[in-house]
């Protein structure tokens, strides 16, 4: 890989994220309340502990771990209909949150979480771009907020997140592979892909789609390799996060 | 009526607001963007132009004002179920967004606005009792916000806002009538009643409910009285939001 | 309030109710069935014993009293849409459904009625005007009629109402108060008021709306002296029924 | 066809209908409004004019004739849910109502009814068998008094209506041939069996069940025979009605 | 019954079937599952076998058989949207289904059964009129096949089915009646009739609609005749089926 | 990569495909009709060609590629509830429909299409694993079919498909790369990935998921080659069977 002709809007380099913000406690009711920011992209991710499990998990002594997403009306550049006026969740509504809830579920131990479902909401306030990869970035520091708060009162015994995971999204724009889009370059790109990471640098989920050309071997090679960065980076951001 | 007997939990004076925010701009892509904050009670109210008119108005040369209402699945103590996901509104859901819908429809000129629409969607990320009450109150702010937007583009040549708009709720808890309920003592009162009124002190909507003890006529009155003054204070608040 | 310059389609004095008729035993099968009549205003009310409670109130050994509330598609001088093949009830209907059904409640002792519950249908075959006012004063007699039948089968040891209740819409139309708003009235009117009282003259709902002009203090007071004196010849008209 | 040993519950002989009273005008608003009873079964038949056709129809130069059906929540023995709160129609609710439609259309010149539409509605206020015969039969004088109106205001110039309609339903029960059945005959009855005719004695709809035992071609003969008496004399309550 | 005017499209007799064949085993997961075909009808029948029944057969000891219908979006010859995104099943599918529930259940021994349900699927692969006699006769051949299995596992100690029961549209077009119409003739017929019979020769169902000309009582007879004779013939094909 | 630990059920080499069979003409109503089977996976993928586009599509002179996808109720092992019935369809569902709908669109020329709509309905008639990668490889040569359609009838004046799509899936199966999983592996896999390419041997859609164990970059690379080597033999079916 060797030109980057494509200047970014925001002038980032082509392998630099935007920048990062996570805030806990943003919201006080939810046993986890974090605001994620990716640049302009602002999603509140709450994690709300539910002494129940699903039908198809009770009397199996594991828990669950399950999410939901939505966006605000306004959340986009112009409105988009209500999903709860309109009675239905989009399919793109419904891929996304059984994306966000595979991602959390893989790095959870589910009978150390004991017969118990933590339930992330992922709201978005704003969009600009990557809000899936914002969501699960932050819902896993709501999901850890609430796991501690189980540890500190003893219900659990045993700490049941097994190890971080992150997310981001990259692409290919003009031949340009760039890391984090905005919507702008979301709009733009040939190839979007959606990386999702643990801790230890394995991957949980990755989901390259040709938007217009279709990608080569190498260009997914060099994709995978940006992501793999960005991840790093925002696992930084989240360790930070929990520690403050 | 002289004895407040009910000591209210914030340890506010019976006819006393909460702290009230307003903040303009709060996200960036609609033609208004409020967060209004009464205490702990949070609402994000956006104001979005559309250039077209329900079919009922179609060619009439006048415009509309709508609302739409939601709440985030744990902006509440328990998480509540997502309404996009059950596939409908609740009967309370729709009967506050008509209620938002009616009080800033009655101070706007609907000829003067033209053949456009402005949706207010109020979304609360934090409830504590009064979310309708904020939420017309921060809608109107928002909705002021998107005229003036119109009228710095020529879009509309005179002001299609005649007066201002607020609403708070009062309330009989214990004997003491009290002013802006937090989620407490709504859960605790025998009346709850929401007041919306215009900058010139009349009366748009006045719904009072009975939920233990009917009330009467004198208690009415005082109730009536309270809602006056905090939405006189609330006015001053609004005022200077859009004054910042 | 002295003048009363509007002069009303039916001839009515502005403080006089349309002709009331109450009919008992409409149908047979319910254990209270009642056609109540506010001039051309037709609706018959059902009440319904179900030997069950609701999810919430299981185990409680109090009961519950609810309400539903329907137009027949040609109630209305036009056709309306049928809400079973439309797939949803209205907003409208909502708002109306949840007003019956918090208007009869206030007035039931739920644990003199233990573990059953009440179900108001309120179907409406000609609408003229006061829909909800007729229902709410309807369904109180069906109501009672139930109730007489679980004390005679001594399914109940004391009459678990504790008082009457009725309801009247009031209005301003072109500066006039006027009581018991039919249809023509209705749609010409500035504000449009429904109040709910008991049998002891203490409110349990009062709803003002300003559909054109908001309403002052004054106006407020007026048509609150209108409605207290229309509900007390409703309750009259009830006591009759019941006597008959 | 010989022994008739079944003793229906009301004395009335095996060939005999239920008292069938028609009332024209009952409600004031559609077009055509009649109650319809068979004995203890009533249904409010309305027909309504609609100076539109659905979009199949349009540009045709022909109406359409279309019917909907319901059951108010107590009009039968036990409460049923309301179909609108449910959020759809019974598939029994479906097949009635287009059952209602196929049958008038059937007598309709669709081209002298010019594009426009007639909706009849059949709401059952009380139900005790036969609901859908009483729906037709009822649904023909209301179809009637609207196409009169049409053609007193000279917007059809001929009438669309070839022939009456009527419908009624017999049974076998426990071997004996009865009909018109009524709520516990048509709990007991082995055929079910609803038919349609024309004033000149032809059928439109033959709709015959087995619920217990498979029925003879004999039995099949019987009670096409029984129908075509009740239908002759319904027809002759119809002309009655419509000459009153 | 004389002339016979009407040339088939087909070349068929008036009273000819279609080529019918019952392939059993089409699929391999369900525990009766046939392909039925009359002609270019071609319809898949599943038998599923439930050891659970609906709630309001709970505890009676008996079981329940029910069907459900569908056709592939493109098995007509346009394509049809799709039930499933549209949300809702039309009122001809729920018809049709609870037609092919009845007549199966109507051969079948209940409580011979024991608590268990058989669901039978038939999914419209391809459609040239007839699909829902079809769907019958071939549902028949696979719920054999599911209670074949039952007995060989000792689940039940007796046959369930009492009789087979098969199923075939006649009609009238042109005056000349037709048996088994294709579709074609069903869009240019009079009357169209569906009769389902049992093995030995007695009706479970007769359901004969006038399209277009009403139809006399010698035209029902000869309808019924033609439809015993075809019947009579699909018996054979079933037994064969079953035999090979 | 070294050792194939997992023996395979079916005795399958870890590199090796099911038996697939492309047949076309399935069905005779569709401009497109194939039968695709992987094994005993079988999906019925229409193509149909509709003369119009969506809303967002008219006037750009540009047509649309769209899929939807099915099971029939029983083409699974227990059977699954129909979509239609439960009003909606699943996420999984909508997920496999847009994955199909872009992986055509993806080899599409639209402007060459001119302003009309390729509808493809995949319809599994029966499940064993992989049914949306059959579908995608059958629904090309069902696209193609409709393609030579609108060729021949000199409706589009060039070939508006670019090069043939088709896809398979990978996975980890206790350390063990396998290709094309059936139903046994797929549950047992830690790692399921979906992919899709061109004729060109460029990816349209790498979709990798973690169902237990977290997978490495080698892993990863392992998968994608299997995967290239999959779909060229499927590419070679595609062909023998258009051109057979």
């Amino acid at each position: 890989m060797t030109t980057n002709s494509y200047a970014r809007p925001s002038g980032r380099a082509h392998d630099e994220l935007r920048q990062v913000r996570i805030t806990r406690n943003f919201t006080i009711h939810a046993e986890g309340s974090v605001l994620v920011e990716f640049g302009n992209t602002k999603v509140l991710c709450t994690a709300s502990v539910d002494e129940k499990v699903p039908p198809f998990r009770r009397g199996s002594g594991e828990g669950w771990v399950t999410a939901e997403y939505g966006m605000l009306p306004r959340s986009t550049h112009t409105r988009s209909d209500r999903e709860a006026a309109k009675g239905k969740q989009s399919g793109r509504t419904q891929e996304i949150q059984r994306l966000i809830g595979r991602a959390l579920r893989a790095v959870f131990d589910l009978e150390a979480l004991g017969e118990r479902t933590i339930v992330l909401d992922c709201d978005v306030l704003q969009a600009d771009g990557g809000t899936r990869t914002a969501a699960i970035t932050g819902a896993f520091v709501a999901a850890q907020d609430a796991v501690n708060g189980l540890l500190r009162e003893f219900k659990v015994s045993r700490n049941p997140i097994r190890e971080p995971v992150a997310a981001v999204s990259v692409g290919m724009v003009e031949g340009t592979p760039l890391l984090d889009l905005e919507y702008l370059e979301d709009s733009a790109c040939d190839t979007d892909m959606n990386v999702v990471m643990t801790g230890a640098g394995k991957f949980i989920e990755v989901q390259g789609t040709a938007e217009g050309q279709p990608f080569s071997r190498e260009q997914l090679d060099t994709m995978l390799e940006l992501a793999q960065k960005g991840i790093l980076a925002l696992q930084d951001k989240q360790r930070e996060a929990l520690a403050g």
